[in-house]
């Protein structure tokens, strides 16, 4: 098994660690990815913006005024202190806080009524040959706040807190409900970079496949798979997450932004869809692969068959002129030998002749 | 990859450059099929019938009154401004906007209340193989008024236009919405044509399959494969369009007109049953194929082992009166050789006799 | 292809000559089936029975009494203007005579509230290997009377007219409503003589597969599984047009008359489910098929290699002793020649029965 | 195919007799089971039990207290006049006759208000190899009564009979509706006996699959599928005929006996569920004997070609010593044929250790 | 079929035992695991913990106050007069007491107003090789009660037991409905680590499968999958079981302990998605051992191709050399025999150059 295939794997190792503790333990489940959390606060109405890095959380947010939205954004997730102390300051259901801390979550949402947990993963591709990888990230959408979670902190949301900044757009004028969209759009927007990639992987692979079909090509083939069964398994609940956003009992999110949502789930349907049709390319890709394997073992032994059956008449011509009979009489003809020669050439000749007419080789 | 195959994948590629932007940018996302667009507004009721087309738009179009239906067709959607100014006149959302640019979108139908936004794809075969093509179109239904982009103007609706201005049937007296559905109706027309023509494909395909399998036929049956996913990616989600329009809570659409569409609805539903067939049957010629291939080879090796097992008995008795022994009586015999060379027959016939009774060969 | 599958693919080339016609076009999609239409016309009630065949429409039924009623039977639909003299007779939709004219129609229903119209297939068998054949049969039931549109005009449904005539069982002491299921009933249970007919190809086909397994084969298994697409295509929306008939809401149905509607849905629910046993068998018989083909060919190469590799040992012993080196002292003895032929004898043996013990030939 | 395959597909000819008749008709449709049916009535309370056995049933069950249940059990069906009087004694449905008629139903239940009509099947082992047999079942309950049809006769019931009679359980106590779900009860039961036998049919045809894989393993792995397809469709639908029952508005089965039949449909669902892992087992097995087969001819092809591959080389060298140039010093030299035997010998022996090391053979 | 195979199929076997034996017959179905059951009870409120042991239930536990919670467990339960006696105790239903002594059900919920009745199954590994097993677990939650019955009594609820002896977390402040969820919790987390041993078999398997495929690979993949559809038996059903219990109308959960349900769900699903890519890895491992097989019999069989090609065109010539013709002038050339020689050396050396460039060995 690649290496990334093991690290998809591990996910499973990690979490029956957990397995016998109480509901209520907090325990980070997944790789640690850095040193210390990074907690970013940027607090902005239409008038005001103002951030706020800190490595550390001294005391809860001060309650914030009612036009103003507040954004926390965290970092890393392994500091199980610092999410819980997070957790206390908001009055998060401690199965919350155990969700944000396993990082091998599927998508899901669930509404507390007070505040909507929102899971989704980033997919981002390592190396070259885009090997896929995936981020949990988590958010918790409240009255008039954002609180975003990352695994591993890869500034995929520096595009929206400079698209606050900067003031333009409708994002200083909405609410948080517009926020926890924005953020939702840029994560979904950054799936067609990796369809993107595996698309070219995809071709790199299908070029390759006819000219030159080798027994990696087959791994190659299946690893390609196992990345489109990841991804699928990371996009798929998505779309029910988007649903469940744009329900009419769903309290958080305001009527104008359940438009923008339904355009992100459009997004989501895109992407599975494009996934289907990778997989029926691959599907087709191995048909290919195999037939193309075995066609060329074909035609070798179709040759080497080919130039055995041309000899062994042959031989048997010359087998007969070998035996040693006292009364052969072509052997005292004076052109015997020649005769003989002609004769095999001609036989040679006859089958050659037989054989490319059928197209045998 | 075929041409054909890159050209469609390509349309993740460029999705992949909106990643980042944020949900109000106006990017145009396909290929620039032409200079200029023409922008064709049509205005009629029962009496009268007003034509005028514009490379460019000067000024908003003035309020209609009750009675006429104003048609706005639009043929290139890559000009950005040209689009947005259209879309602030008649006040449509911004990511309707967006949606119309981006040419990759997935037929859908979404109501916004004033007016109704319907994204669908026309298709037409290119070349004498008919390689599939598909281009959007989206239709914005208001009150007393529609209006239609096309990503190349191919001129589909040109038959539409030439029966409003004909005042023949029931157009000139029916409302906005049955012009919508006349330009639903058109396309849907037009999938039969590239049914056709598939269908053609397949069968030349299926006669040259038996007759004469080669390694490019798998490559073909490939293509015809991928060929039929893109087209139902493309039709089935119209599927959901058309019973979305029929549905009692569709305000902009009449009553007579449901009944209409329940006759496009039918239309998609016989498309997509004929694409079903056609998987069926392109599943078999994969089956036969193979088979055929298969069979091919089995029979030269069968021919070519059959040629060797009657050789290789002979040379070993040739063998034998070829070796160097003192004392072979049968060397010595008058008729010696003559003897063993019908014995060497005689061997031969039985094995051909053999073989041919068993229907080996 | 086959004629007959070209035959079936064929509707939908016809179907595209309609591409670009307004909604309102009346054009006979079909083959032509003969030269003129035969209009039947029975009223009949508790004791009156009175039928009129004519090959004209002059002028339209006259209103009838509210106790009779009226089943009006066009044979063939190819005469266009006939059909639509009826249409405007009945008051129905143009939609509808559209429907009627294409004869390639999926099995639907559609209430128009006044009548409602219902189109399915009436299956046959062509030829002594059934090649099944369809027929499009629209059905018309209104308040008092149905009309019925025969493609073909096999004379299906002469049974039911036999039976209102003779006056025996129900049929004429009910309503309109008796007589389309009856109509229905009688196209179903035709549907059992196809399937027996498929039946015993099927076991044809079975018995042959194991005897004498030939590359025909294959594509009499597959033609067989056309038709069971092709049968599948026709028998499965039945089901949903049935349900539809039995549903509350459907005014032209009498309560009395849905129970009898229940045991149609109930036979065409064992018409699917025998065609679903028939697609498992026809695919263990491909398995079976391909299994047989490559066990006789192994067969064959087993046989002919275990001949050669017999032989080639022997013909190196009797090269052996063909060497003419000087010095080789069997080729002296006395009973060199009959030792030689007694050793390869025995090799010959050990061969056989190893090659016998390990059961590979 | 084989007998019992045909007999199975029987049904569908036996059903093509009907096709014509009126709905009316009272045909039997399938084999006729024995020769005159027997009527055994039951009627039963608390406090009495009094049975009845006739073979013919002269006039109707006289009405029956409120607190007694009546059970009839009919044997055999094909007595189409017998149970056309019971019909008209109960005031049932010509439908439903000619559904107890047609014994080749798909399980169902079908409510009439007064009574319910519930089909279903009995399954049996047949042979020592346990060829699956069924039989339908068709039960009427009414109030106060049941009434049972068994195809064949085969005393499934009798141990129903004997717990009445004793007096034990709740038989006694409770309605006609606890009657019922005893003999759909006891059906079910007897499904596990069918499974455990076909279970072991699986175990044997495992064993020997890898021991000694063989042609006609194939047919037994296909036979057992087609008869794991039989069963499915037996059984499938009796889960929505259980389903039926249990539902509020099924007004002859009490509350307390919904309890029970909740538990019957639980062993429905359990005999599905062996019956899908049974054909997930022998499509496993499938795999496992193509693999075998190959397996085996490939060891033996290996093998020939070992021996063959050995001796040409060796063939080559008695061959070059063969020929009769004049100027050969090897021919020459005292030892020349014992050192080209040892040169042979160690050209065998190298090529042998080369062969052993790849583990060719 | 391996002995854990044949175990669990053993299930079938003993439930077709109980086949014609009343409803309310007490039978134990599954293996008898061990003597003597130990019947455990604990009561505990917010201040107090009482743990009782016993072999032997003497009278029925008396009535709780309203405050604290009683948990019964049972370790074997194939002591069917001890079942029935707690049983009559808690006044449950004799269907429930059939379910809970049949260790082969399905899990599901059933709600008795008065009782929630829940079986599910724990799972887990034997031996090295983790071959599954799996333990029927059935818990009643009453109105201040939970029992629960293992079917071997594995310990594996000697945590929840601890916990709530312990005082920590919310166990002793929660009610009955809290308990119950912990011993789902319980059972569901051991999931993962029965995932992680299969994952690490799945690995070892993988490794070696490119390595060293051999035929007795096949026969662990196939175990393997067998494994994973007995997993997915057990599991899937789970899910609609937490379903059940999350539903509004189930009265015996309090709505706070329905968001921990949420999660043990989340779990569920979790596994389920594994088991997924699980049997997805499976399959693609069968593609690959196939493939590799086929690949390394056709490199032996090429390779042994070759040498065969290469010495019969020599063997050829050095036959011609051995003709006797009187008139063959090369034989008495001096140095005819090394030109011949040469001439070999010549051939093969092009042969094997030929066959090097078209990389066929």
């Amino acid at each position: 098994m690649a290496p990334e295939g093991r690290a998809k794997m591990g996910m499973i190792k990690k979490r029956s660690v957990k397995a016998g503790l109480p509901p209520g333990s907090y325990v980070h489940v997944g790789e640690k990815q850095g040193e210390n959390a990074t907690v970013t606060v940027v607090r902005y109405n239409e008038s005001t913006y103002v951030e706020e890095v800190t490595k550390d959380l001294a005391g809860c947010i001060p309650a914030q005024d009612e036009t103003s939205v507040v954004w926390m954004n965290v970092d890393l997730v392994h500091q199980v202190d610092l999410i819980a102390r997070i957790g206390e300051c908001f009055g998060l259901h401690p199965l919350v806080i155990e969700d944000i801390l396993n990082t091998d979550q599927r998508p899901k949402i669930e509404d507390f009524g007070d505040y909507i947990y929102i899971v989704f993963r980033f997919l981002s591709c390592n190396g070259s040959s885009c090997s896929v990888e995936s981020e949990q990230i988590s958010l918790i959408l409240g009255a008039g706040y954002v609180i975003s979670f990352q695994e591993r902190g890869l500034g995929v949301f520096g595009k929206v807190r400079e698209r606050i900044k900067s003031g333009k757009g409708r994002m200083r004028s909405s609410g948080a409900d517009y926020l926890a969209y924005s953020l939702l759009d840029a994560v979904v927007d950054d799936y067609f970079i990796v369809l993107e990639r595996l698309g070219e992987r995809i071709e790199t692979l299908e070029d390759g496949l006819v000219a030159n079909p080798r027994a990696a090509t087959l791994h190659s083939i299946h690893g390609l798979k196992r990345d489109l069964v990841f991804l699928r398994r990371s996009v798929w609940p998505l779309r029910e997450v988007l649903n469940g956003l744009q329900r009419e009992d769903c309290s958080q999110i305001g009527k104008m932004t359940r438009v923008y949502l339904r355009d992100v789930y459009d997004h989501t349907i895109h992407v599975i869809d494009t996934l289907e049709t990778f997989r029926d390319t691959i599907s087709g890709m191995l048909d290919i692969y195999l037939s193309s394997i075995s066609n060329r073992l074909n035609e070798v032994m179709k040759v080497l068959t080919v130039i055995s059956t041309i000899f062994i008449p042959l031989t048997f011509i010359a087998g007969v002129y070998g035996m040693n009979f006292r009364h052969m009489p072509e052997l005292e003809w004076k052109f015997g030998y020649p005769a003989v020669i002609a004769l095999m050439l001609g036989v040679a000749l006859v089958m050659v002749m037989f054989f490319r007419r059928k197209k045998w080789f």
